[in-house]
């Protein structure tokens, strides 16, 4: 999400900072800061915005003397996007200081506990209690600081620290967030990816979780949580940097369904306390959720097929009617907007025109708006009466795929909490579900190690006209966003049918050999399904069955079967896109169409 | 709708009645029956069901001696489809006996005046009452009481009469329905179609509206209705049975987009009484109709896209909030329904299998449920709670077309039902509604005699791959309507977008020279929606629009316009839909497809 660069050694260090940061812009972020030690004390740049303002201000680096420094962009999730929530992040008396990628989950807590022991904050980040963790724990011996507050955190970091009273020595560690360090002539250098890293060396170490390196001009040392020494071997890049911003990947969008189990990871974890979800961001009291009458989600593209999703999920689990509707219908029908109802908007970028409008006609007419956005600080996040946010990090390829996932994982819940709040989910219930909630960053992944599977058969695709996809409930949903991926990226007409309405005209354009998809992770619906399947296939349709493990009857119908681990009925749409997107990329790739950047279509619709 | 025949001749009458009767089985019924005089009384025979029955029963007409005689299939409108409610209709002496084809808009006042007069009546049917008024006003002269009845009805007929004491004499009129004579070697025949006389004589005349014939074995004689002598001439029909069927059209399709202006015309004109709606089969109080809380209207195909566009006209006319589904999602989503709604199910043949499962789930959970069908009698106007049935008649073609218009109107109709009762319609802004409504038929024909001009247009595209629909709000329903007709007849893959949604993936799919095709009939959203013309003719797309005749601006971004007149923004669906059915037609038709049967469709989804 967030980028980090850190050097230390012969050269100036501002301007080298800069340049990795410059790097690393591919990512996204939302203001950026550097500091750097002069030899007496460490000095220190921030500004909101693009990288060019920071170098403006800094007249290129040249205005900030000294060869040890950090770096860092941001993309904002604990507060908003300002000049005093940039990072790096001092203690009080500016001897240390922190860059952070990631998320502390237990910020607030340990916030608390430095308020009452004097420390004051002047950010509203939790990367800042970092600094003054490091400072309450400090006793001269960094290494030992260091593990001593690692010990304390709970989440996901990368650090790169200063010590002003070790200046010889640049630390930096890692959980759950990438962070790479090098040698290079006379110097060393942290980064958060390769592209920053590349100018100056291509032998890289990459740390591994739990970690620390002590880096000075002529060394790189590492140690283990115990603060025991241990060995690393350097790993040497042989990519272009066009291919090192996509780490190793072929395109942002393989890279980006790479990262979805982390995504959905690091949108339910920190909402899990002691067993209840937990959402602080919501402001809504267990009496505001009580009274909600109706719910109505309003979004665009993918982001609306989360919301058909929810509907069933809502509907099935809280027991509350939803309305879904297009955002760019919604605002010009004169919604009736009864008491009582509550308005999700979900938009990754939280500035999607359409949306926006949406939410403010709401607004007007008195009603409760909840916002689903991924980017802190966005119009949506900002305008909405509450917001919740996704923690997918910035998302580079057009075709949306780990902002999805995480929407989903928000809804689901929203859904939960709604639920066990208004009685109709027991605890027992809610326990059960937070189990599976949690097994599905792993089954994501094992669905993604799939991917030369799906290469294989989407290659016998590249030539189709027009391919359909058919579901019913929320296996509709599913279908719909299938169909939209694989539209989207290969520019294959592709459609999505409730299964059952298949009969009603379209079934007139099956022709021998057309592919069609079906969807069956709802246990209920497999035998409707399957025998909407047969029809197709009956008049010459190939069918691809995506489903559960368990329902091997769909063998009889299907020509290719892709089995999708147990999970809970209302979180299948999890799993089952996996092998949609991967599909739809996949025939992409091989019609050598430009899969991060479709023709026509635009990251953020800022426009009506 | 139903069939007549009659001859008077040389020849035994009832094997003659029954091979016309055969010949017009392709309109469609549902109970059939002869009577014939046989030199003292006038026998009769009538059966539920198929002709065969009629056949087996009559010995292949054997059993009924005599050569004047009449007969009828029946396609139900008042009254279910029975024995007693087939045709012909006695009165009570049996002395004069009727068949007819239309339905009598005032029948039910003109019941109660004979009922007064010790009238007693054996069916349910309005036939029934045209017996007894002749009786009432018969003096001896046959011809006199016909036009005196004549000037007593409303609505719509063709008539075929016998007077027993008039033995060499068949009587028969038209109003509104079709009816031709023909005169052959010894003797006299009248049907409503073509194809019931062409084994007999190729001259046929064409009754017109409101004019008399006497049938003798030797002569035809015509009538004005003050009793008035006129001339008739004959048309020589070289037409082969097979195009007789289908009126001269092409294809059935064809003829009943052409009968369109007519079905629409008997959805509303019967329902209109002295400035207010009267829906006599609705049976809800106005109390019933003020207690509606919210309307779910269910559906499957085009029936489901009338529904989407009444969604529009009674949350903007009524207020009452309405959500639309499709039958197969709805019955498997455990859907909520509280206390207050009002379901509305929605289908041409009331035996769509998933619509009727919906009313069915509905009604075991208490939910009051209204059919908007357009077969009396069907499974659904038997067990929903009310019905209101779509004059629309027969049809043979597989995709909807005068079905779909005639459900439009219905749903109009109860929209501004709903609207005036709930204080929410002025009485002004009522009659001024209706005033537009009664427009719709002429405008209809009017478009529709557009169709070469489309026909040229359609054959440029007899080879697309896709092809887009575009609108917002109703537009979109249409659109959906329109992109439904052109892939179920022409199998081109053809989509429908909410327009707004085209930026959000579906414009990648644009290239240059792919045919979107834009509806725009809001005036509130014209801006909007061209602003998504001028996207996707930026990209190469060929824009066609169809838009209402004020709206010129829309030449900026179209490159083919096609121009509707000025109705009420509520009732555009009816005009927008006519030169998209005829787009659809056209292609297919160029692309040598059986239009009237699409392969792998069926005219009347009773499986699920």
């Amino acid at each position: 999400m967030c980028g980090i660069v850190g050097y230390i050694g012969k050269l100036q260090a501002a301007p080298i900072l800069l340049d990795g940061l410059e790097k690393l812009e591919y990512r996204g972020y939302d203001s950026a800061g550097i500091a750097v030690y002069d030899g007496k004390e460490i000095n220190m740049l921030k500004a909101q915005g693009r990288l060019k303002v920071l170098n403006e201000i800094s007249h290129g680096g040249e205005k900030l003397p000294g060869t040890l420094g950090i770096g860092h962009t941001r993309w904002a999730t604990h507060g908003a996007p300002s000049d005093i929530n940039a990072h790096p992040h001092f203690n009080a008396d500016k001897s240390i200081v922190v860059v952070h990628n990631g998320i502390i989950e237990n910020y607030l807590k340990l916030k608390k506990k430095l308020e009452k022991k004097g420390y004051k904050f002047v950010s509203e980040t939790d990367t800042e209690i970092i600094a003054h963790l490091l400072d309450y724990y400090y006793d001269g011996n960094p290494l030992r600081a260091i593990t001593k507050v690692m010990h304390r955190m709970e989440g996901s970091y990368a650090l790169g620290i200063i010590f002003s009273d070790h200046p010889e020595e640049l630390y930096a560690v890692r959980k759950d967030s990438p962070l790479i360090v090098g040698h290079t002539d006379g110097g060393s250098i942290i980064a958060s990816d390769v592209p920053a890293v590349l100018k100056y060396t291509r032998d890289v170490v990459f740390i591994e979780n739990e970690e620390i390196v002590r880096l000075t001009e002529e060394s790189m040392e590492f140690f283990n949580v115990d603060e025991e020494p241990i060995e690393k071997t350097a790993t040497h890049i042989d990519w272009d940097v066009n291919a090192a911003e996509k780490g190793g990947y072929e395109h942002f969008m393989l890279k980006e369904m790479y990262e979805q189990p982390k995504a959905i990871m690091d949108t339910f974890s920190p909402r899990l306390k002691n067993g209840n979800i937990v959402i602080e961001e919501l402001g809504m009291s267990e009496e505001d959720i009580r009274s909600i009458r109706k719910i109505m989600i309003v979004a665009c593209g993918s982001a609306y097929h989360t919301g058909m999703t929810s509907k069933y999920v809502f509907e099935g689990l809280a027991r509350i009617p939803v309305e879904v509707d297009l955002a760019s219908e919604f605002r010009y029908r004169n919604p009736i907007l009864d008491e009582g109802t509550l308005l999700i908007v979900v938009s990754q970028s939280g500035e999607t025109a359409d949306t926006l409008a949406a939410l403010r006609e709401a607004k007007d007419k008195g009603v409760r708006v909840l916002g689903i956005v991924n980017v802190v600080g966005s119009s949506i996040a900002r305008e909405a009466d509450n917001v919740m946010y996704t923690w997918a990090g910035p998302e580079i390829a057009v075709a949306t795929t780990k902002a999805y996932s995480a929407q989903l994982i928000s809804l689901y819940l929203l859904a939960m909490k709604f639920a066990h709040v208004r009685g109709e989910l027991s605890d027992k219930g809610l326990a059960d579900m937070i189990e599976e909630l949690k097994e599905l960053p792993t089954q994501v992944e094992m669905l993604l190690n799939n991917k030369n599977k799906i290469q294989k058969f989407a290659n016998r695709y590249l030539a189709a006209k027009s391919i359909f996809f058919i579901g019913r409930g929320i296996d509709y949903a599913i279908s719909l966003e299938g169909s939209l991926k694989l539209k989207e990226v290969s520019y294959i007409h592709s459609e999505a049918y409730a299964a059952g309405e298949l009969k009603h005209g379209t079934i007139s354009l099956i022709e021998e050999g057309t592919l069609v998809c079906s969807v069956l992770t709802q246990e209920e619906l497999y035998k409707k399904t399957i025998s909407n399947m047969v029809e197709v296939k009956t008049r010459g349709a190939f069918v691809m069955a995506v489903t559960n493990v368990d329902n091997t009857e769909v063998e009889k119908a299907a020509d290719y079967v892709i089995y999708l681990p147990k999970t809970n009925k209302y979180f299948t749409n999890s799993l089952a896109i996996i092998p949609l997107q991967l599909f739809g990329y996949y025939v992409a790739v091989g019609r050598g169409c430009d899969v991060d950047k479709p023709r026509n279509l635009a990251k953020s619709v800022t426009v009506e």
